[in-house]
């Protein structure tokens, strides 16, 4: 094993800058189960600013941010829609159905496009025996599909599809970031698209913890009463608000270096047919092994023990994440070491 | 309003026939709750039976065998996949989710072929946060399909991807009997392919009340707890078991003559191009309205008002739907009264 | 084994009498998922009428008329208070909390006779981590109590409870004739004090399946949802719901001779210490074996070797239950085996 | 409104002292979802040990560390024992039966005493219908009892209760730390009676915010899926951990101070009749106000303003709590102001 480990995993990995845990350590704090604690204060309202809503909520997790979310637009036993590569339904240990009890039928991902009109038809109206489909979810940008962004005709499409049928459309907007500093929309654009949001602060960002919910004033006061079903009501939660609210001030442009990092690892990859540049939108990279000599598990250990730590995603695909603790020294190594491991 | 009514909106509204409810006045009943009704026992062997399984369980509807079915196959929190056009995912009222906690994703429903190899490829495996697919469920034949029927290879294909990924295999035959007579497919061979399957004797085979779930003894004994649970344990259970073995009995080689009946209407209506008689495979006719001057809600009323009783299935789609109690006449009334309409 | 059985586990185990079977045999029937039986129509409309409520709803059981009720006045995550023997937590197999994720706290069970301001002291406001009561139930007459009737008196004050508190009521009447025969009290003066109720057809009324939720048309159109959702929406009920009408109009008065029979046998036992004859007030007898030389599964078992069925309801409590199918004769016999093998 | 308020409205609202920002500020930390934070490996391994058991799971709340052990050790649709007073079942937001499925049923809370014997008399056994009783859960302290102990001696009768009719026993323990210091009773000592435990780091030990849940290995594995499931998988959470691990180090033997001025608070208001000193075990001072001349909402306004706060837990009930952010003034400023609003 190499002596520095160039982590590649995830982005949820990076640890707290010496400013972040300054202002941790400077944190004013009170009861949150109280509603007292004046950095979480700053933090939600500094959010919900951000995307223009009236409100938002502090979350241990994304997954209790979307989960949350959810349920707010969502009664249970009736439906939500989102494609089936969603976070929602892949990756939150179905949570919507077990503690929900939200019904969900999905669309065929197909990168980072919408077919609004096909989603359109899957739609159902209430009725003696029907579940009424509720909200529509859609992730941007899109994990499973390499960081992948909606474009934003397809997402004004899909608001129309939701005014026209009276549904309600969240985002997991995780790393909604990316896509704001990929496209430059403004975060506020996207967030009037959308009824609720989550963003996360740990993941690109690089706060340790948490996520926020994002909506009206009425949904995030009934968020509150479904985070703290959930276990999610935390006391002097501001010690992790302060990192987040540092991390929203001064760790969102710097995305673009995450993203000229994976553009930078997919071009040394493309010459071995594992990557489509074109499709590295932001600072995730897929690698395709189907015609590869490693699968997935292989290539993982073998590159693992030569300091370079990626992530499986399915049998013959890898992820590569780049972010904030990655140095241009750790993107080389992973470069070579992949180059070398899929010659 | 005409003075006999066709009824095409359901197979479900046969009304029982006399020599059933001779059968139902005459039955030997006791406690079913303490398993002691002597008809419902000759009713669960017999269509175990049929299937070649060891053991069936009478519920009060095709819901709640459904149900039962596919929290025996699925634990909380885990994950079932289907078509998105299933009646699990889309009559069942959100009962999978809200009540077994059961996780779904869907393929898109695209008649009665299959794709295995897509279905393959939405599977996933246990790890961290993932959840894990536990099965797979089928609709023969298919209901919003209008009674398709999945062809016998598609289900070996299945069926052999659900050994390979340790799957298990659930099929809605709630109109499986269509499907047996309308392929000449032993009931047992479509039996030995799933590992539970849910049939009804209240559609097309005309008895009053009631459906069944099939699979091991084992499963079966767990679904007595579930249908407990859900309220469907019913006490002399057996008036309604001794109709649904006069249906197993009688009822099924005579479903050819629904179908005769289906395409019958399908080849008087072709020529308004609201439906291609090659895809009407058994009981049920869809007409496609998209090109029609009237919508379903339209047709449906104005169909109606002359006596003719059709259903919506969507915006610009009605279904008909042939059955025991629909006479030659009544279908010569509906094939006129629907020319007329649409022409 | 004697060659005639007297069956008192419960009066769950009478079968339909001739003239039952000759008005199911002869019952309109229609789809009751479409809501077009004409027989549960009536049947239904009838037992509203009886409790001075709006509207009824049949079920298949009385579990899933209770689960429907409470899921009515009580919303998900909110709670319920009973007794702790009440039926709908000790024989429904969870479904309050496993469907309907109702909370359920408890007050011990002591005889028919309440104590309201206890009660009153058990309900909980909503707030911002509190579980909120929003329904009592009760059950008259009790089934773990023995049939014991709740005091008119207590019944009153704890409605009172409830209007102060802006709480529902309901009641599990599954053997609420008996409290009405027994005390003279009409249906429909218990009725006007519930929000709910559940009643069941096929216990001491003698139909073989089915019980009802009654309240008002609110809540009873609301209840068709859940019970869809259940699984309990059949199709033509209407053969069932003619044994039940049919039970409504010539079963109540008569219980007055299951009351009877039922003290006859206290009578003749109570020399053996086993039962307080005071305290056998409809038709369920307890015998409490704490000072006998047998226990419940002992004597079950002895009793059955001799022709008399009874149930074990504890490790030293047996309940012996008087119904329609239980002859003089039948009495006699089991006073007789029951003296001999507590001797 | 005072220049310095006396908070005595919980321990919960205790800030991080300057050690622990300090510890915060220096842990070292990793991505816990991927079980590589140190701090939170040190401080589970430090707690597990404490209660002699194999392992520990940092939770974001109280209340989740409950819920995630009730889960652990009740399945879904069975029952769990506990008082009707119980955190688990009053201020959980009814997660127990919405999200875990759980049925509960409630012996009535009598103070510190168990009622072993009475408790036992409520365990059923699984059967055909019946709900079975899994596993029992205590409080200790008792948050509605007043920070109420139970002895040790009853604890030892429920364990054997337990272990005579094979059920779990769980230990709401957020305040266990207090029954230790007032008792002398090892912590191992109270760890080896339960299965499981909750203990919480943000209450009388000061910590921003954290509980564990503790138990066997294999019981502390499933637990992290629960976690995950309800949205509690945090990231770089060694910044919590830290302080977590600074509260137990340092900050479980200086209760002994609360508990002094808990008493010290109860002497000064016995003379008003609102409060026996007796029953103060701990850090928590019920007052009872049904003599008083103001009730609960009327003290915590009036006392408010005069810069003391507590807490209404009744209609006349309040609650004074003692902790580590209260001075020796602030205890003497709320005698003086309770004493004179109560006069």
């Amino acid at each position: 094993m190499a002596d520095r480990v160039a982590d590649l995993r995830s982005d949820t990995v990076t640890r707290p800058t010496p400013a972040m845990r300054l202002a941790m350590a400077e944190a004013p704090v009170g009861d949150d189960v109280f509603d007292e604690d004046p950095s979480l204060h700053e933090l939600q309202s500094h959010a919900a600013a951000l995307f223009g809503h009236e409100a938002a909520l502090f979350t241990p997790s994304g997954s209790m941010a979307n989960q949350i979310a959810i349920q707010l637009v969502v009664p249970r036993a009736e439906e939500l829609l989102c494609d089936a590569d969603a976070h929602i339904v892949t990756y939150e240990m179905g949570a919507a159905a077990a503690f929900g009890g939200i019904s969900t039928r999905t669309w065929p991902f197909a990168g980072g496009a919408l077919d609004p009109a096909a989603i359109a038809d899957m739609i159902r109206q209430p009725g003696g025996y029907t579940v009424p489909t509720r909200a529509i979810a859609v992730e941007q940008t899109h994990n499973r599909g390499g960081g992948s962004i909606i474009p934003w005709s397809d997402l004004q499409a899909l608001r129309a599809v939701c005014d026209e049928h009276g549904l309600l459309l969240h985002c997991d907007g995780a790393r909604i970031w990316h896509a704001h500093v990929a496209t430059g929309i403004p975060l506020a654009e996207y967030g009037r698209l959308f009824d609720t949001l989550s963003v996360c602060l740990s993941k690109g960002l690089g706060a340790p913890v948490g996520s926020l919910v994002i909506g009206s004033a009425e949904r995030i006061a009934q968020a509150r009463v479904i985070r703290k079903r959930l276990g999610g009501g935390m006391r002097q939660a501001g010690i992790l608000a302060a990192a987040g609210l540092h991390a929203l001030r001064f760790h969102i442009d710097r995305l673009a270096e995450d993203h000229a990092k994976a553009r930078h690892l997919a071009l040394a990859l493309a010459p071995l047919g594992v990557v489509d540049p074109a499709r590295v939108e932001t600072n995730l990279v897929m690698l395709d092994l189907r015609a590869a000599a490693l699968d997935a598990a292989q290539l993982t250990a073998a590159a693992g023990e030569l300091g370079v730590l990626v992530s499986p995603f399915g049998p013959r695909t890898v992820r590569l994440t780049t972010h904030l603790d990655l140095t241009d020294e750790d993107v080389a190594t992973a470069a070579s070491v992949l180059t070398k491991l899929l010659t």
